[in-house]
């Protein structure tokens, strides 16, 4: 469609309507990898953690690690129970922070926010140092440079989504079956090799471990229900992303909540059995996975310490690189595959935050320029606030996914808990008015089931809490507290605003006379532009004004301005310490108090340039005469631009990005308009 | 005098004549201290750099320190002399930048204002430093701590001269004159105690040095000539300062020249005598200065090598120790003194930079708005730049003087060498026309002192440039080469721009018709206001328009708009991808496609808020629109400005700043007019 045909559909009033909107909705079979990929991410990471923590306590208890998986395996399944209510009772895709708003309150709503928020950025900082890791394994040269691969993958990210990626269904489902057949079939391929008896020994199977905590009295003491607590905590780190789904319901083909009921608990028993499957052959393998930040060092056969520097690799490299040892081509399948997800589910961050965003702003917690989810720059500063705090992360805790996956499961958990909260009362509140008997039954159990889910996940959040405070939780508590009470200050204060601007009564009553002043500095085409605009307004009293800060420019300037012939009185304005912002300011004032009914309209002639060193060489007077006349009571402010040639490429530069940004608009209006096209 | 009588004036046309100039022009004693602080000042550093640099060959070499200083003071006394030549050709107060851009051409001027500028950083960094060390000598606790300590105090000049601190006659000339009082108080002490034989030695007097040359051959070898000439180089630091007499010849009672040229000999015979005075008791005293940042070291009585931390007090800060051994509070008010002195010479810099500045800009190869030098924020910017620039070096270099004065002679000298040579062809210019025989003789005799000058300073430029190239000064030439290139590209883009804009014919046709767009998000206040203001202005056609990003809120939005009864049209944009800018930027096209020789005038409702943090939540979609909307030919921006309650103190405060500006300024315009006053 041209120009010209938008215009006059324009012209003519006719509104644009969206007819291709059902098509775009998504068969479970896509919607499962789409919304997946950060779920599934997490057995990247997730099964190491548990062997990491168990690690201080020695070889002894890597053992304990498929109990402690059957106990996140069990977190796992009831949380999946639990959002498949949520699923389908909240279908507009507003996800947790609806269901806490609506039915908790709006404190309630804006912790989950700020949680959510927060998880977004550790989302994108865990996942990316995580595929640096197997990157590393991958890629020998890499190692000891994880950050830095890290840090250019999430610029690499933000740049990628600046120029429009768009999160597309089928460019996810790919890589995401690929993920799950290569794990898969090293899963299976490693336990048919274990009951042929074939399944040789992790790499460093016969390495020793010394850990820094001997645990003394066995099962019974404390220290030992600590570390596993602790270990379960790690652990629970695979529960990111399960609430994907529920933000995402909108998208699926009908009926909805059926779909992504269905969508969810195939993707619990996937991860389930992912995780639990990566567990047990990390046993049965005798992986060794030590945790030397926290002091804990590996052993070599020769009874020495290993250095510190010594690289390890994650837990799914250690599996692929024995169960493959005859396939060398598998193992790279395997970490690339794990890599890429990682950074698919990097990714899901970069379309979830801006989003979020955008709902928070249109409810008057973030600055309202976010709220317009068509708008480029709104997803520009989202994508580059996402990034700049994941690199933070990323640099400060050094790519370690250990250290930073103690930040990042407490948000996760916050959320669920008072989303669970929040159904619960969602069900109690609905039996209130719901006389049929069937209905009633199936809320009931639903109330049941979203009881058990908080129940359990507020046990988790306190667990994670309580092991996790002083390895960095607290920071993410600090950022979401920080996160909560700004947006609250902003609500309150667009909230003054509005009540100030507020029409009490319809007054149309007119301003009597217009006075409109020209500056002047010089007699140039911008000036007689201006000059020549201002006359066409036919403003009762017209003037040019110029400020005599140099006795000769200003004699030179009447004596052009006389050549001219133009039939506007030019008045000089005295400025006796040579300033110029406040004789205008001062004359301006004066007309308002002498003619108070009246109002003054100032045109001010202004080059347009296209550099941005330009912009500094120009303007910078008008500028800020400008924003303090913005100040003045009764005073418009004309801006008259004069566009220099190297304004027309900055403009097609601008046009261009519009459209370049248009892609990414389209992409996200159509996941929001599938939501509008259902409701109406 | 009332704003209403200003108004009045102003009303009426009548210019404000400034009748209180000619009061504030300087007498002799006066103006000596006013422009003297900086030049004297430098005996507070500069000897200590001849020791230091002669360090390097051990105590050996320490005699021959005040040959040293004679040939100093011979380049002092050249200099003197040649700039008394300037100061009665040249009355205007360019200084050395007019004097080169006259007489040698643009590149030249250009290049003494490179010189200059990254000089007047050099002189805040180094005075500053140097006083940073006198405080250390006087209060042990900031021993380590030099380079906080200057750090701070740059950052409370900027402070001060921000809020509007003056140069003001008598506030420098107290100072300046108990400065001179202490030296001479100190060195006619000391030539007393000598003469009665009662001269204790410094404090370290036993200690002995180890070097870090052995010279080899004694006078003859390249070693030590060489040596020499970097310390000849060193000790040139004295010779900064002199410059400023010649900037500030406007501020002199008349006849003008004469005074100039009477208080430079005065300055000149006042430093010589303070710096050769304090080398010979330096000698006397048995002074030790170690330059230890090249390796040398102080060895203790016992033999052993004195720690490199070890806090070596300046060398006045010595004297004065010893000198006033008996009577502390001397010493106390000696070193006072040379502190405060050395902070005044660093306000001379934030005085003289914007100045400068402004000058540079008035030919444009500075962003025009530094020019007017009535604006506060011009003096602003370059009072921050300022102290940015000082602060970073001071920060590089730990306040250590000896370090930093490696870049400073070289501006200097690159000044005085290109304005003598303007000044020999300034002669030889005036020698061509005149034919009174006695002008004739007193032209040539200057040219004769001029060209003795030009050969002096070029000499010493070289050895400066020969000595210390490696040591630091090719950070400040390559600072001034990029001052350099930055200032013509500047001046390059204002002629291009200049072209552009010129008027080629008077062409006074008007715009047809004036189509007027009032922007609708909400119907309140402001939006009341804009469109009120808008039908005032009576145009050709006038609509309210909004863009449909949501449908509920474009229906409520419909519905308010007809409630209000305004007879103005509400077109409902249609925005397929929920984007604010594009709609609206095609409609105005579109407008303009349709009638191109009318105008469109677009109306922004805009909040104005008093905060900061309140910009950032409002206006931004408005915002990005007129900047938008300005690249668009045949459009005017009108902003209709909606003053919140918040806005009052803002715009009180900016009031208020601007009459605190108004000091400074006064003050600036002052000394500016004296030369007005002068020449008219």
């Amino acid at each position: 469609m041209s120009i010209g045909d938008l215009g006059k559909r324009l012209l003519l009033g006719r509104k644009l309507r969206n007819t291709q909107l059902g098509e775009t909705l998504l068969p479970k079979r896509v919607a499962l990898p789409v919304f997946a990929s950060d779920a599934l991410s997490s057995v990247g990471y997730a099964p190491d953690e548990i062997f990491l923590v168990l690690s201080a306590a020695g070889l002894a208890y890597y053992t304990v690690s498929w109990q402690i998986g059957l106990g996140v395996a069990f977190v796992m399944l009831v949380v999946i129970a639990s959002y498949r209510q949520n699923v389908q009772a909240y279908q507009s895709g507003g996800g947790d922070y609806e269901v806490a708003t609506t039915n908790v309150g709006s404190a309630a709503g804006l912790t989950v926010a700020s949680a959510l928020m927060v998880d977004y950025v550790l989302t994108v900082a865990v996942s990316i140092s995580s595929a640096a890791q197997y990157a590393a394994a991958a890629i020998d040269p890499l190692q000891g440079h994880e950050a830095t691969v890290a840090i250019a993958a999430v610029a690499f990210l933000m740049t990628a989504n600046l120029r429009g990626v768009k999160e597309s269904g089928t460019a996810f489902a790919i890589p995401t079956y690929i993920f799950m057949v290569a794990i898969f079939s090293m899963i299976l391929w490693g336990f048919f090799r274990y009951v042929r008896g074939t399944l040789p020994d992790a790499e460093l199977a016969d390495y020793g471990i010394r850990g820094t905590q001997t645990i003394v009295g066995g099962f019974g003491s404390f220290a030992l229900v600590f570390l596993l607590l602790r270990a379960f905590a790690s652990g629970s780190a695979a529960l990111t992303g399960v609430e994907a789904i529920s933000n995402g319901v909108p998208a699926f083909r009908k009926p909805k909540g059926k779909n992504a009921a269905t969508t969810l608990a195939l993707l619990g028993a996937i991860a389930v059995t992912m995780g639990l499957s990566i567990l047990v052959l990390g046993n049965l393998m005798n992986v060794r996975l030590a945790d030397v930040d926290n002091g804990v060092r590996l052993i070599d056969p020769a009874g020495k310490l290993v250095p510190r520097e010594f690289n390890q690799d994650p837990m799914i490299g250690q599996l692929a690189q024995g169960i493959f040892d005859h396939f060398p081509l598998g193992f790279y399948l395997v970490a690339a595959a794990t890599g890429v997800i990682l950074v698919l589910a990097a990714n899901t961050a970069f379309n979830g935050f801006p989003v979020l965003a955008s709902i928070l702003a249109g409810d008057g917690y973030l600055p309202r320029q976010l709220h317009t989810r068509g708008d480029r720059l709104a997803f520009s500063n989202g994508i580059v606030l996402l990034a700049g705090f994941a690199i933070l992360l990323i640099y400060s805790f050094d790519a370690q996914v250990t250290r930073l996956i103690q930040l990042y499961i407490v948000g996760v958990f916050v959320s669920f808990t008072v989303s669970q909260l929040g159904m619960v009362r969602h069900w109690t509140r609905h039996l209130r008015s719901e006389t049929d008997g069937a209905a009633r039954g199936r809320m009931q159990r639903s109330r049941v089931i979203n009881a058990i889910g908080l129940t359990v996940t507020a046990l988790v959040l306190v667990i994670v809490l309580v092991t996790k405070f002083t390895h960095g939780a607290w920071l993410a508590i600090v950022a979401m507290t920080v996160l909560f009470f700004m947006m609250r200050g902003i609500r309150h204060h667009y909230d003054l605003v509005a009540r100030e601007l507020a029409v009490e009564q319809h007054d149309t009553s007119l301003p009597a006379r217009i006075h409109a002043i020209v500056l002047v500095s010089k007699v140039h085409k911008p000036t007689l532009r201006a000059v020549a605009y201002a006359r066409a307004s036919r403003p009762n009293t017209l003037e040019a004004v110029t400020v005599d800060v140099d006795d000769d420019t200003t004699q030179q300037l009447l004596a052009r301005w006389d050549e001219t012939g133009l039939p506007v009185p030019l008045r000089v304005l005295a400025s006796p310490y040579r300033e110029i912002t406040k004789p205008v300011l001062d004359y301006v004032r004066e007309l308002r108090r002498l003619s108070p009914r009246d109002v003054v309209t100032v045109y001010i002639p202004e080059y347009v340039v296209g550099r941005w060193w330009e912009q500094i060489l120009h303007n910078q007077t008008a500028l800020r005469l400008k924003s303090r006349l913005l100040f003045t009571p009764g005073v418009m402010v004309t801006s008259v631009p004069f566009q220099l040639r190297s304004s027309t490429a900055a403009r097609e530069r601008a046009d261009r990005d519009e459209y370049v940004g248009g892609a990414v608009r389209r992409g996200m209006a159509r996941t929001r308009r599938r939501e509008d096209d259902d409701n109406g």
